[in-house]
């Protein structure tokens, strides 16, 4: 049950960094919730249904009314329950258009390449996704200065808010790019202040409470590449 | 002058939507504005400095601070002038959540596979482009039923909202595809709620004063298919 008396209910899969910013935004807000995990081999007839557009997750379900997309459920999260817990979007609207602004930087330049890297087949392939990637990430470095005037430690200042929990829901899979492809994603010597970041973040309770142990995430990476691999040459 | 006497300049380029998709909000808001044509092959100073990111219209700049991106500027005039004229989105938590997801499905489904459509070089994969685009259009019709609860005739109900700024803003796109490529992207026979969408769209006030007329585009289309095609010839 929420604090507002309303059920909430966050359909999922643990290994998701979509899935896990949900769950950032509710732990940040201190909404407690029921979690099912779904199996996107069988997928259950409440995500079918509650997500008939894309059938993926998260899908959030508030007194029985279903949000999804991640980035959405975020903002309804800070929306609906404005009054609990501590707000992820500020009230200023040029501060708010300054988060939304790079809120869809990191999506398209970073998540969008990012992701293409499972589906690619050859080593220069990834080598060139890997590299895109990581130039849309120096550029983020600029992100967290403008967002925070400078100021950090997060992009909302001194505490969370939208970027950070956006960017925050990654951080298993941008710390097991390297085990996986020798490449750090965020590296200090290249992007200190989004290095400074990724510890501080690390050490938030919310985080703590809610991030992927890296080396499972390594260890799903690897199986979903195996796999994806062999389907592809299945198919040659 | 702004009505709360702040000054607005919107950077922008006349055949862009999403310049459009700015003006309409700054109409709907009732809102007056500095507008300064761009020249694309000779970027302006102010819009380098404005959006180093990019590098692309629209900017819009309120008190010399610059907002980016269409769907950011669109929610940050909604914010910033929260007292003046018809609110964009709505009060209320989840109709702001089913809002942002069909904003969201409008980028990514329909926005960018059309984009596509003046890169592809075979006849064969423009059709695949405008095939890809029209089944996207037809789950967009659901969209408007669940938006408006089936009442209409906008997709925010009696006024416009959010999703009718960002799809309007693209209206005379719309219609400039039948010449364009002999298929209508919204098709009465198809989608009929979305063809009474744009013809009532088309009559209020805001577009009659904002939206480009469709020869104008598609003279401007087919100089830029010309443009890009040369360009490609050039480099085989």
């Amino acid at each position: 049950m929420a604090r507002d008396g309303g059920e909430l209910k966050l359909l999922g899969l643990w290994s998701s960094p979509f899935v896990t910013r949900a769950k950032l935004a509710l732990q940040i807000k201190g909404l407690s919730y029921e979690y099912v995990e779904e199996d996107l081999g069988n997928k259950s007839e409440l995500l079918l249904s509650s997500n008939p557009v894309h059938k993926v997750v998260p899908v959030l379900i508030h007194n029985g009314k279903p949000v999804c997309e991640s980035s959405v459920i975020v903002q309804y999260i800070d929306d609906a329950f404005a009054g609990t817990g501590p707000s992820i979007l500020a009230a200023d609207p040029y501060q708010r258009a300054v988060a939304r602004f790079w809120a869809a930087y990191l999506e398209d330049k970073i998540v969008t390449p990012w992701r293409r890297v499972f589906m690619v087949k050859t080593d220069e392939e990834k080598a060139e996704v890997m590299r895109q990637t990581i130039a849309a990430v120096a550029v983020l470095e600029d992100g967290l200065k403008e967002c925070s005037g400078g100021q950090g430690p997060f992009f909302a200042g001194d505490s969370v808010g939208y970027v950070d929990v956006l960017l925050g829901g990654m951080v298993s899979w941008l710390k097991a790019a390297e085990p996986l492809s020798g490449d750090k994603i965020i590296d200090a010597a290249k992007t200190p202040l989004l290095a400074a970041w990724m510890e501080r973040f690390c050490e938030l309770d919310a985080a703590k409470a809610v991030l992927q142990d890296v080396d499972a995430v390594v260890e799903y990476a690897r199986a979903l590449q195996a796999r994806i691999a062999a389907a592809t040459a299945n198919n040659q």
